[in-house]
C-alpha cells in the first residue's frame, strides 16, 4: 500500500517548482490587491489565499487560485460590492483574459499566468456563526484545515485522486458528490487514506460525524459531517444518495485490490455505430432520447432542471402505461435525455378502472359514460370496480414525447429551449447525435 | 311495473296442471317411503318435501325435488347412511335412471316421471344450531320460509329469474351468486321484488341483513344475512364480491328503465373466426390460452382448482415481468385459461435488483456474483441499490408457460390433468378450439 501511495503521489503531488511558481503567483496577487487598497485609502481591507492552494492540498496540473478580498464586518454591502469589483477589475487589468460572475456577491474571474484566478469580495467576521455572505466561511474552513491536518495533505491528494477517478469528486450540483474541504475533513476525522476507505466500507446511510462533537440539528441527508466551523451546517449537503453508496462501493474494491488504476480509469471511448447497433439488438427494447440545445446558463442552475426535466418525462411515461427500463442523461452542446423502454408502442386496448360499483354517484356517472360507448371495447365488474376498455390516447411513446413534452414541468431555461425546438429519436436515430461526448456517455449507458 | 311483473309471471310462473303434477309425483314418492320404512319397522323415520317444491317457489319447467328422509336424533350415523341409502335405493328402482352421490352423507338423485329428484336421508333435529349434519338445517329452513314468505312467493319467482337472467343466481361454487333461500330471505326483508332492487341499488360491501336481530358473529362476506334458524351461520356466505356488484349493478340499471330483456338476456352467439381475428387485431394484445381436460370431478371440486389455477398462473407471469390485461376462463369437455398482456415478448434484457450497497454482506455477494459476470449487460448503482441487468429467463410467455404450469399450484384434479397433457395457443391458433360453448364465452370476453 505504502509503495502504491508513493506512486500516485509521484504523479499528483506538485513539484517544487510547481509549487514556487503558485506561490510567486499568489503572493504577486495579493501585493497588488494590498498595494491597491492602501492606495486608495481602503483601510482594513486585505487580501487571503484560501482554498486547496493556501492548505497545501491541491492535485499537480490544477491550477486554481482564490484570493479573497476580505473587508471588516461594519462595511455596507453596497461599498463591499462596489469596492470588491473596483479591485478586481483594476488587477484584471494585466489578465490574459477575464471575466465578471454573480453568486451572492458579484466577482471577477480572469486567466492570470497560466492560473484560474477569482478574486472575491467577502467580509471578515469574528466567527463562522455570524457571517454575513455565504463566502464568508471560507476563511475560517482555512484556518480549521491549517490548524488540523497535521501533516495529512498527501492524504487529501490521494483521497481526491481516487474520488476523481470514480466519480465521486466535486460538491457542483451535475456531481451531486464530495467537496475538497469535505475530503479534508474525512481525513482529520479518520486519520488517512485507507482509514477513510476502510471506514467507507462499512458506512450506512445516515451516518454523522461530528469531529468537535458540538452538532445539535438533525440532518436528512445520507452523509452529515457537522461543520468544525458552524455547527447548524452538514459539510455533505450536496452528497447525492448515488454517489454516497458509490464511494463505499469502490472503497471496499480498493481494499480488497488496491489497484492504480482505480485512480486513473481509461475514460470510455465514443461507441461506434456498429457497436450501438448491436447493444441495442441484443437488448430487444425500445430506446427514445430526446434531444434539445443547451440553454446558456450556468451548470449550478442547469442541471437541477435537467434533473427535474428527467423525473418529470419517466413518469409522464409511466402514467400511460410504458414501462420504463432506466433513464440517463446528457449534456454538451445539445442535451439528450435517453429512455429505455420495455416496448415503445402499446396495444391499442386501455383499461381504465372507474370507481367501486357501491360508490353510487360516481358509479352511475362512470358507467353512463362507458357502458354504451362505440369507442369502448368492453364494461365489466372487476374486484367491485367499474372497468371500461377504452382506446389509448398514447399507443407510441415518441408521439406522447412529442404531443407533451412542453406541458411537463422541466424549469425555466429548460422549458424555454425546448419550446424553442427539440428531437424525439428512436432506436438507431439516437446514432444521429454524432457529438463523442455523447457517444462516450452511451457506451457507459447503453 | 305491475304489468310488466305481470307479463314475466305468466312465462315463469307454473300452471295449475303443473302444479298439481309436480304434487302428485312428490306425494307419490313421500308415500312410497314412508310405507318402505313402515314395512321394514324404521319408527320415526319420516318423509319431508323441503326446498321451492315445498315453498310454492319454483320456476316454471325446472322439476327438481328434494324429498328428505328424516331419521331420530338418536339414530347412529352409520345407521343413518346405510337405512338412508338402502331406502333410497328401493324408492329408485321404479326411476328412469339413478345413481348415488355423496355429500356429507351418501344419497340418491335419480330421474323420475320427468323429475331431477333427489333423496337425503337426515336427522330430525330439536332446533337449527343443534344439527347433527349440514342438510339437516333445510327443513328449518322450509319451516321458517313457509311461515314468513306471506303471499310473496311470486316476488320470489321474479328475483330468482331477474337474478338468473343477470347471471347471478345459484350459491355453487362456479357461480358464487345468491341461494334460493337468499333471495326468499331477502323478499321477507324488504317486502317485494321492487324493494330488493331498490334497496339493492345502494348496497355496499359489509352490509348486515338480520331478519331476526339475533346475530352476533362478525363476518367480512361482501353481504352478510344472518340465518333466522341459525344465528351463527351467514346464508350468503358464497356470494362473491363482483356478483354482489353485479346484483348492485343490475338493480339500479332496471329499477331506471324496467324491461323485460332483463329477465331473459339472449345468449351471446359463438364468435366466428373472421370476427375473433378482426378483435384481436384492433386491440393490438397478445392471447394465450390454457387448453387442458377437463377432470372429471364435480362442479364445487372443480372450481374452486379452476379459480385457484388462474390466481396461480397470472401472478406467475406478472412475476416474470409480463402485464396482463385480463383473464378469463371457461370450462366444457375441455377446460381453457384464456389471458391477455400487453405482448407476449420482451426483451432479452431484465433488470434484476439487488441489496442496498451499505448493507455489505448481501451487497458484495451480489457484486461478486453479477459485477464481472459475463452474461450480465450491466451493473450499476441506482437509488442506493445495486442493480444487475441481466438476460431474461423467459422472453416469451407462451414459453414461460409451457414451461412452468407443472409447477403452478393448480389444485389436484387440475395438477394431475395438466401433468397428462396440454397445450397452449396464442393469438389465431386458440381459434383451434371450436367448441360452441367456449366460442360463445370467447365472444363476451374478447
Amino acid at each position: 500500500m505504502d509503495s502504491l501511495k508513493k506512486t500516485i503521489l509521484e504523479k499528483i503531488k506538485p513539484s517544487e517548482q510547481e509549487q514556487a511558481d503558485l506561490k510567486f503567483v499568489a503572493d504577486e496577487l495579493m501585493y497588488k490587491i494590498d498595494s491597491l487598497t492602501f492606495k486608495v485609502g481602503l483601510l482594513g481591507v486585505k487580501s487571503q489565499l484560501v482554498g486547496s492552494a493556501a492548505r497545501g492540498t491541491w492535485i499537480s496540473g490544477t491550477h486554481d487560485l482564490d484570493i479573497f478580498i476580505t473587508f471588516p464586518d461594519d462595511t455596507s454591502r453596497e461599498d463591499l460590492e462596489s469596492y470588491g469589483l473596483s479591485v478586481g477589475r483594476q488587477v484584471a487589468k494585466e489578465a490574459e483574459h477575464w471575466d465578471e460572475h454573480y453568486a451572492e456577491h458579484p466577482y471577477v474571474k480572469m486567466r492570470y499566468k497560466g492560473f484560474d484566478v477569482d478574486l472575491v469580495p467577502c467580509y471578515r467576521v469574528s466567527s463562522a456563526s455570524s457571517i454575513l455572505s455565504a463566502v464568508d466561511r471560507t476563511p475560517f474552513h482555512n484556518e480549521f484545515i491549517i490548524a488540523n491536518l497535521n501533516g495529512l495533505e498527501d492524504d487529501v491528494l490521494l483521497l481526491k485522486q481516487f474520488m476523481k477517478g470514480n466519480g465521486v469528486y466535486g460538491s457542483e450540483l451535475k456531481t451531486e458528490g464530495f467537496s475538497g474541504y469535505l475530503c479534508e475533513l474525512l481525513l482529520i476525522n479518520y486519520g488517512s487514506f485507507e482509514k477513510v476507505l476502510e471506514a467507507a466500507s462499512d458506512w450506512r446511510p445516515g451516518l454523522l460525524l461530528d469531529i468537535l462533537e458540538h452538532g445539535k440539528q438533525k440532518f436528512k441527508d445520507p452523509l452529515t459531517v457537522i461543520d468544525p466551523t458552524d455547527p447548524k451546517r452538514n459539510v455533505a449537503a450536496a452528497l447525492s444518495l448515488d454517489k454516497f453508496c458509490s464511494f463505499i462501493d469502490v472503497s471496499r474494491s480498493f481494499i480488497e485490490a488496491p489497484d492504480e488504476k482505480m485512480f486513473f480509469p481509461s475514460p470510455l471511448s465514443p461507441i461506434s455505430d456498429s457497436e450501438a447497433n448491436e447493444r441495442m439488438a441484443d437488448r430487444k427494447t425500445t430506446i427514445l432520447a430526446i434531444v434539445f440545445e443547451t440553454p446558456d446558463v450556468v451548470d449550478d442552475i442547469f442541471y437541477p432542471q435537467f434533473a427535474k426535466m428527467e423525473n418529470s418525462v419517466v413518469p409522464m411515461l409511466e402514467k400511460s402505461d410504458f414501462t420504463v427500463l432506466k433513464s440517463g442523461k446528457w449534456s454538451g452542446d445539445e442535451s439528450v435525455v435517453v429512455i429505455e423502454l420495455m416496448a415503445g408502442i402499446l396495444p391499442d386496448v386501455k383499461r381504465h378502472r372507474g370507481p367501486p360499483v357501491w360508490v353510487r354517484s360516481h358509479a352511475e356517472k362512470f358507467r353512463e359514460k362507458y357502458v354504451d360507448n362505440e369507442d369502448a371495447y368492453s364494461f365489466s365488474i372487476e374486484d367491485g370496480f367499474y372497468v371500461a376498455e377504452i382506446p389509448r390516447k398514447y399507443a407510441s411513446a415518441k408521439y406522447l414525447l412529442e404531443s407533451e413534452l412542453k406541458g411537463c414541468s422541466l424549469g425555466k431555461h429548460i422549458s424555454k429551449s425546448v419550446k424553442d425546438g427539440f428531437v424525439i429519436l428512436e432506436g438507431k436515430n439516437i446514432l444521429e447525435i454524432e457529438d463523442v461526448g455523447f457517444r462516450s456517455f452511451l457506451n457507459g449507458w447503453l
